[in-house]
């Protein structure tokens, strides 16, 4: 039987919503105040979900120390207390839209997570906005 | 890769579980202090999953705008502080139970969200109850 | 020295916002959607605070087991499945918007908490409206 | 159509993670603080959703009374202010960690729910760990 | 006897904390990573608290849908989706700390809301900060 | 105008309510379940409020980092993964309610807070009871 363990963690960052293959008019009508020039920015939380066996050993799917190292260095020193459009190099060209920055964690987090294991993402980026990936 | 995202709404309203199909004291049995004939109420909670392909031009999976929008009409206009039984055509004949209410928000939403999105609605009847349907 | 301490509970109810003293139209102009002649409804919290000294015996305040009776017996069973309008003595003549239900609440739980404790009661209409009264 | 519907429940619990397989240098280095000799303790928060059609009568997938009722003398009753290494019998040779827990929690509920239901457990150690299993 | 009512809102911007008077060295030692040329961002969340006599004809301290667009007018208009730095004049020289951002809310209510109501402002930056003011 | 800043944080912990002085069924009688010999336990949340001036170069009432290092050093590493009857100094012979635990994180804070703040504790044992200490 497979069970599934969730690790939470937080990150607030600045960011822009912008597209420069258009003009600012078109920008403004799909990003609103979204596409403001000076940028504005959330307190995004992020739920991490593996999924696999119990090691019999200790009990646990992975011990949750090494998810939370895991998630500080891959997630939280890159884009805490970051703007993402201009600190980081996942956002210099891709949309910080939090589906995208939602994929972008999921990939991040694959690289370093045993194959073994699946792996889900969930991203509030406000209470009431929320995205998920499992990488299907 | 596909994406999964959420818009939360709420709405508040009044209702009765009673089937006419059976005596008083059925009704009481089964439905509990649900049945006061002079109604009780909730405020009930609205997730409504959308599961799609990113748009690389908007990095969005839908205007989140737009599915507000959406909510607004079909959902909120139709029952935020209304009476279940009394005041809407979907529950003249049909038992507004956490169920009921669910799959029927997931057939209004249905007609309007596009078919290439999958759609998952969750329902908080109260911090304790909860509903979840996804049209399978 | 002093200690608060706060039990929270929780009942589910209907009601009308209207004043019969004015017409339709200026009930609605003052009221809007509330006043739906046919109800709505909510699911509404409670926060008890009693603050007094600690018994050294016991090393409590109040035992939160007979708090939390007084608040079934006086509160719960009053008004829990409830419509406020029809179904309570309280709320016959009073309108019962969430400042006068936590008077009332304030006023019956003043009635059976030791005049010892000071009292003060906390209610969420929803969680964005929230109203508080503590006898002064 | 199939609906899901989940009930929310509570125990507190006091517990220590410990292999005797291994010495206490071992133990502390993969359980660290939660291999205090003389226990610590969590607020357990329970999901339990089921998964079935809904009864056209009822309008129902389950009374949640009875799922209630289930919940209080299967896990209530059997975990709630309890050791779990030293007051339970699930616990005495298995580590109760929260996977572990989540898993037999899962089983403990499978026999006494209808088998035409699916189940899920979702179990809160604390705000931040979330544990998951529904027997595959 | 008086009565407080709350209205809850929320805006989403981007700030620094930067103090002109200090060199980098000194900035970074106090504000540490708030201190980002680039700036990051938070969902702040605001609970406004007016308290005062409940008017017998309304039952009511205050129409709440009166509260709500003075917030909307004074604060989200002002804020949301801003660069607190760049793009207010509150804060042009003033360092846009939780506690600022709080008085400053406090002292823009205070000028449109009726003296007779005593006014408390709570500002949520993240989950675990909260700043408060009351105007004593 | 003085400023209240709010700092949270958690420690998780076993305890049992019991009195000495009395026989077993009295401890009972008085304590219930929370008697258990063997322990129960709890996820406490703590709430850490400092009311002040703030400091026109900082724009703040005190350092956050330093107010989180203080409940750290006097409360988390004191308590936190611990037997609170067992394995700490305070509840030797103090029974360890919440009232009480409340009044220590007081008393103990209070001797590291500059005398120029106002402090008030507010320490959570479950979601549903809450206990409250400013010291007078």
């Amino acid at each position: 039987m497979k069970v599934s363990v969730c690790r939470k963690a937080h990150f607030n960052a600045a960011h822009r919503l912008y597209n420069p293959a258009w003009d600012m008019a078109k920008n403004d009508a799909i990003f609103g105040k979204c596409n403001n020039p000076n940028f504005h920015g959330h307190n995004y939380a992020l739920e991490v979900w593996l999924t696999g066996e119990i090691d019999p050993e200790t009990g646990m799917v992975i011990d949750l120390k090494i998810l939370k190292d895991i998630i500080e260095t891959e997630i939280e020193d890159r884009f805490d207390h970051k703007n993402l459009n201009l600190d980081t190099e996942e956002f210099k060209t891709l949309i910080p839209t939090a589906e995208n920055i939602c994929v972008v964690i999921w990939q991040l987090l694959r690289l370093k997570i045993d194959s073994k294991l699946d792996l889900k993402v969930r991203l509030f980026e406000t209470e009431r906005n929320v995205v998920e990936c499992d990488g299907h």
